[in-house]
């Protein structure tokens, strides 16, 4: 069988390096070009020494021309911004794209703008949102061409929290998600917040009362406005925790409602494990799966919802990895099948 | 000056052995007497390794006549239901007894024995609960010779939300706790849970849905009943993380109005500072602060008020030591001054 | 292809879990029978919340005639004493038995004894010690039957120091391992000394002066003996890192001869990767991979090897694996391809 | 009793920071100015929060005249480098000055220029080497008025190893010192390699072969060159253990011999306690103590010497105030009395 070459794009950082560590195990792709602004010309393996011995590429300058020659799929991990100007370039050459950046989730330009201080690409009308999971019937990924990849926390909490809302189990008001997160979701470049003693021993929420870029990511997909959004970080380099609380529509719903409800809704779904007890990110860490959890705070009458994943897996290059194998009509696992390692 | 002799029962826990780390460095006590079951006969330095050639007592079995010959003041570090007869025998010797276990913080003894599972000891009417902060007006500590010692999550979540609830700003319905706490609130003894692989990379949460016995103890300190309380545990091993959300009783109050109104309760309190950026446990590590912040998510048009705290110190040993202060008419900070080792 | 049948007995441990984590990616094996003392009657998601939805196996008492008519080849992770027995069982059955335990390891029954207590088992002249990358000429895997897999601390000392010690270029006396672990090398059984708080932020050597059973089984498979081995644990799951310090034969010659030397040895080697900066775990975590690293430091005369790897693969399961893809005649790498999880 | 007036030079890091902390439990010194470069202008408590509520210090930018007018005693953490000039500046108008850089520590010029790369500053021969316990007879403090406060990995060390080697129980040739540390050694600066994800969950050595500055100082004070010195990086904040390697003058003296070596050498010392297991960093975590071990490998005929400290406290603030201490002839333990902060 002939392999599909694949370009990744912003390939310096944490997600770019998680994209390339799937696609090797990818059985119906090869990694045919490595692409960042600022480590380029620098080796994969000298960047990340984890590839020595395994890819030996180097990371090269972008040319939407060289992208083009020599990809048929193209992966961009550039930041918000700078992504879907290559993009665009990449699709008009005819290339499958999916855009791990947050240019093209937000179907309004207007609250793009908002949230982004810089105006939304018109792209993202064309542009499909990424979580298989939650697309609707309507919503076709095979032949997709442009996939606009969902955030880590937005991918979290909507796992946990759609198919209670869309079941109509609990209200649209008074939402909470309170969202517990390691630190390589901060990126790969070094800052004050992320520096190791500043973490190790300590944990504290950020971006607090709605200022976070996902807030608007979860109220879009959900239908609902007004979400208290909270993200935290934690000494920890991978998961991610959303902690959702909720107001059944009816109170006297016995407990195992919601955890039968998720289970219900992601029936033959590869990757979602509805678990009895609450989830773990330690037990997800480095696969494709999420691990959901509901049940009822019979004192407190409100619905708790819970998800698990890994933010670079799950939450970043695996689902863009899904969405591709989607898209191609592939089958939907290839490529994504491995455990989480654990401890 | 004589300093006054002070016992600690229960020595061979993370919270006995903080109370001699605290009490060692108090000017007006000395500890003549460390007692324990399982630990008896082992020098303390032998079991924690930091006290070698600080502190040279053997650890001895239990006797309340030696504890009473030998010290005025008693601080008991037993489990729950092995620690109130014990209390007992110590308070009518005439000792000031701080007790840390939760036999005597619940005033009502159904609701100790439905959360406990055995019966409440009656000695509980007769205990204030110590936590001076909170204290009304008419609870005097100088004097009082039985302190039930708040538990570690009631204290950070209290601290944060009473304020707010006492001055009208937020509702009694659909209060949040979500907590997040290291592990050494599990105390010493290893177990299947906190085994270092377990924990070392991953967040969940544990007895959710209301299930956590610091859930009445918030609930009558607020005088508020169902709340949903939810505990997290974290690769980390001190400090705890109180996000709670509130229903303003004003949604259009400005955000700074909560903040304001914490600086307001709190004024010359010594160990209480408001922060103005969300609270990170590693700043208040080793020491008896508490760092609180509140403010309004005007989206979701809910308060959100966070409390940050060292379990140890402000959440057990620490506050043990702030009421013995007040109750013997000694400075509230003696002994406690010493600040956060950070990082 | 029909797959080989496999079966893991001691699969509660770390080890059994690591073993079926990798088992579940060999495309020519399938995981036929999980067997435990202890666990026994749990089904394997329960124990390791990480398979959920990936394999439903329930563990099972062991029965070599059981094993016996389902699998063909069995990996032993029981304790050192309870392995070989079992091992025997199985391999009188006429399976191919991969030993995880020391029990195979020392081909001196004298020293065995001496190091861990009680008698060798004979079976021990008839195992191979699993080492491929060092086996020598005469040793072939293909066919093997009975294979003891090396430790975690003697693989990474030995994968570091053998070609320099062979290739005449250190000499044997005086060489110092310097070894630092993970915690998960510990097993998953809890104990103080793994409880989280105790190992969360501090560093502490263990069986110094050369009491750890590792010892023996670096000397033996050197050919040297009175090496200091000296383990240390640090907060951390996964990984050795093994830093080795030896006399050179020639102080003159140049600091590149000893990277030189560890590149032509391994030639050609799948798992080893010579690295020019010092290795980090972190690299190699969940990997297979080891990454080695030799200079001289010129000022004190001694040749400073090192080498990473991560305990639970190349130390362990993943080292097992591989020497069943030899002993089958299989493709080396077979199974073993994914890249490190990092971070 | 008066308090003396004290500053710190350089408050913006973590030197600086505890150096606060511990100053402000002092019973003789008040901190009378904070400056630093970068960070002139900001609040202590809005660079570090644990001080909030504590200490409302500006931190200003330098001026000798402003700290000659302030203070009597002035303390440096300013990289080496930029120290010396300040120091003499200081030093000239009279104060007692403690450089925590390493300016004044090597006495030889020629070195300090080969290892540091820049001109050596004559007045490096009039400042003492502030190692305490180390100190000869001939060593006076009292009085001192420049004093080098030593390296965090060279007083680990030096700790273990001087008083073998100045009793003859080792010799000098083939000294190994493989060291530990926490993040904390690396300052406050954010960088590549102490981004919280690169640490997290790996450990690996650094500037390996001679490469680290604190090598000549090592050296220096034992009077031995060519020592094999190794350090590394571990995922914790705080502690250094070094664990060294020594062959013994008479391999056939007793084990005991060298734990009774540095018991006799450390009699009376406040600070030291030779511990019986090997030490761990967790154990002075926070405090000036230092917990050194020694015993015989008697299989590989190595004295295995180790010492356990806290970078921060006996590795440079807490040092510095001892020596502090002892210039004035105040108690030596004076504001350092704590006992570690563990878990």
């Amino acid at each position: 069988m002939d392999k599909t070459p694949v370009a990744v794009v912003g390939a310096s950082g944490y997600t770019g390096a998680e994209l390339v560590r799937l696609l090797l195990g990818h059985p119906r792709v090869e990694v045919s070009g490595l692409y960042a602004r600022r480590a380029a010309g620098e080796r994969l393996s000298a960047r990340f020494p984890q590839f020595a011995g395994r890819l030996d590429l180097s990371i090269e300058p972008f040319s939407a021309d060289d992208v083009a020659a020599r990809a048929r799929i193209a992966f961009s991990c550039l930041p918000h911004g700078e992504s879907s100007p290559i993009v665009r370039e990449l699709y008009q050459r005819g290339l499958t794209v999916l855009d791990l950046s947050a240019d093209l989730r937000l179907r309004d330009a207007a609250a793009y703008e908002m949230w982004y201080g810089h105006p939304a690409d018109p792209l993202c009308r064309e542009a499909l949102y990424g979580l298989p999971e939650l697309a609707g019937p309507d919503c076709d990924f095979r032949g997709a061409r442009l996939i606009a990849v969902p955030g880590c926390y937005a991918t979290t909490a909507l796992l946990a929290l759609a198919p209670l809302y869309r079941a109509g189990l609990v209200l649209p008001s008074g939402l909470v998600v309170d969202a517990k997160s390691g630190v390589s979701g901060a990126g790969r470049t070094p800052s004050a917040d992320t520096h190791f003693p500043e973490i190790a021993e300590g944990v504290r929420a950020y971006k607090v009362a709605g200022a976070h870029r996902h807030t608007p990511e979860i109220e879009q997909e959900l239908g609902i406005s007004g979400i208290a959004f909270t993200p935290h970080l934690l000494p920890m380099s991978r998961g991610i925790l959303a902690t959702c609380y909720a107001r059944p529509t009816d109170p006297d719903r016995p407990a195992e409602a919601y955890e039968q409800a998720l289970a219900a809704f992601y029936r033959g779904r590869p990757f979602i494990t509805i678990v009895t007890a609450p989830p773990d990110t330690a037990h997800v860490r480095g696969s494709n799966r999420a691990h959901l959890f509901a049940t009822l705070d019979q004192r407190a009458r409100l619905v708790i919802a819970m998800g698990a994943i890994d933010n670079l897996v799950k939450g970043a290059s695996g689902q863009a990895i899904q969405c591709m194998n989607l898209a191609l009509g592939w089958p939907e696992t290839e490529g994504l099948e491995a455990t989480a390692v654990f401890p």
